[in-house]
């Protein structure tokens, strides 16, 4: 980090700008726990690399495990926020159901230490350890998947979709998506096929899991394959960024005209 | 445990069986490593478990990083051995690569802890701590994963597949067979929908995973998804328990002629 940059940083600490040392502190926290786990994780370590000193991490922040779970909570609410602003548009189910995959492989692919925090989070449950995975599931995962679930049985039930059992699909997809990140470490480690972050290859992954999910789902699939590479090489839309957003109205929606 | 299962155990710990005592303490390691990790597994815990002195323990096995080596060699190899009987097997390309998802299936749902055990390397390989990892990649399952993409290669130059990117489509199929080891802690937790781990449902699960890379691969994509069902229904014939087998002679089957 240079010096100027450094100083510009620290002058974050002050109460003129609450929100964004918060988010500097968030987002040195991601990488430090991405990087260490929970365990491993030292506040000074992320103190420093916020820009903070350590009394406004404290004051911000009660202990590390309060920090562990602001950080899961912000990642996990823009997850919420983005894939509801995809959910909410307009489109056929089909639609509907590649934008959603576009935009989880976007989510995770912008975020490197999303897949390493959130494995180490489930591995944790299986040992009955983490305190935040049952809140992060029920408050951010729930939602989503209900509503992607939804647009599965709707393509089912309108014949966009063959019969496939939405219950057992949606993880299939899901698992598609993220497997690629969760052995990043390891093709990058071994140079196969290249830099697995680099923005051709993440390109062309995107549009592989999209052809693969819409090869497997749509009930005619030469359309849904054709579908999928248009919305996979399409222009990010006004879903690029939630935040500067106003949500679609729901309800005035062609999908929801059909039922 | 019982007392007498713990006496005929404890009986094992002598020079009359030391393939026994061996194969017991790493039985006894998987489990201690999956549950703890590599820090936090104690060695006397381990040779309580498997019914050995601890001087036996460190007779076999030097320390705890070497015990953690040979309890990933034990899983990857047995990997190895069930995926390469089932890929000598003649057969379609179409038939191999359905046997190939079966068996990697089987061989994750029969050891709960390998997706904890793999995803705790994974994640080391990525903090650049885990010094087994590119050994198991490059004498395990690198081998499997050529053999594979040369099923998918095969498939694909007779017509027997749609003309997908066999690098792309691998990682995408394994995602979809491994993701639901890896949230099954959560479903679980969640009972959703039901025990992740019963027979029957690992049998759902397994014909659902055939029936998406199936419904994704073949060209005749009716004819695919109804082999993925023949095959996801059949017995498991001699390829069952690969260390009761011969392995069947390579070269002299239909696959090869077909060259």
């Amino acid at each position: 980090m240079t010096a100027s940059l450094k100083s510009e940083k620290r002058r974050m600490g002050t109460r003129r700008q609450p929100e964004a040392s918060r988010k500097a502190i968030l987002q040195a926290s991601l990488e430090e726990f991405a990087q260490e786990g929970l365990s491993g994780a030292r506040m000074d370590a992320i103190a420093d690399a916020a820009g903070v000193n350590k009394a406004l991490l404290y004051y911000y922040f009660r202990d590390k495990d309060a920090l562990y779970g602001a950080v899961l909570d912000e990642f996990f609410s823009g997850f919420l926020e983005r894939l509801t602003v995809v959910l909410d548009r307009s489109a056929s189910a089909g639609e509907l159901f590649l934008l959603y995959v576009r935009a989880h492989f976007d989510v995770v692919a912008k975020s490197p230490y999303y897949a390493r925090i959130f494995m180490g989070e489930i591995m944790s449950a299986g040992r009955g350890g983490s305190p935040h995975i049952e809140r992060m599931f029920a408050q951010y995962l729930q939602p989503i998947a209900s509503r992607v679930l939804a647009v599965l049985h709707e393509g089912i039930a309108t014949g966009e979709f063959r019969a496939v059992e939405p219950m057992q699909f949606m993880p299939s997809a899901v698992g598609s998506i993220v497997h690629y990140f969760a052995i990043a470490p390891l093709l990058r480690k071994f140079r196969l096929p290249g830099d697995p972050f680099s923005a051709k290859a993440l390109q062309r992954r995107r549009a592989a899991v999209m052809d693969f999910a819409a090869a497997a789902l749509f009930a005619n699939r030469d359309a849904g394959v054709k579908l999928a590479t248009e919305v996979a090489t399409r222009e990010a839309e006004n879903d690029a960024n939630p935040h500067s957003l106003t949500r679609p109205k729901r309800g005035n929606t062609a999908r929801r005209k059909r039922r």
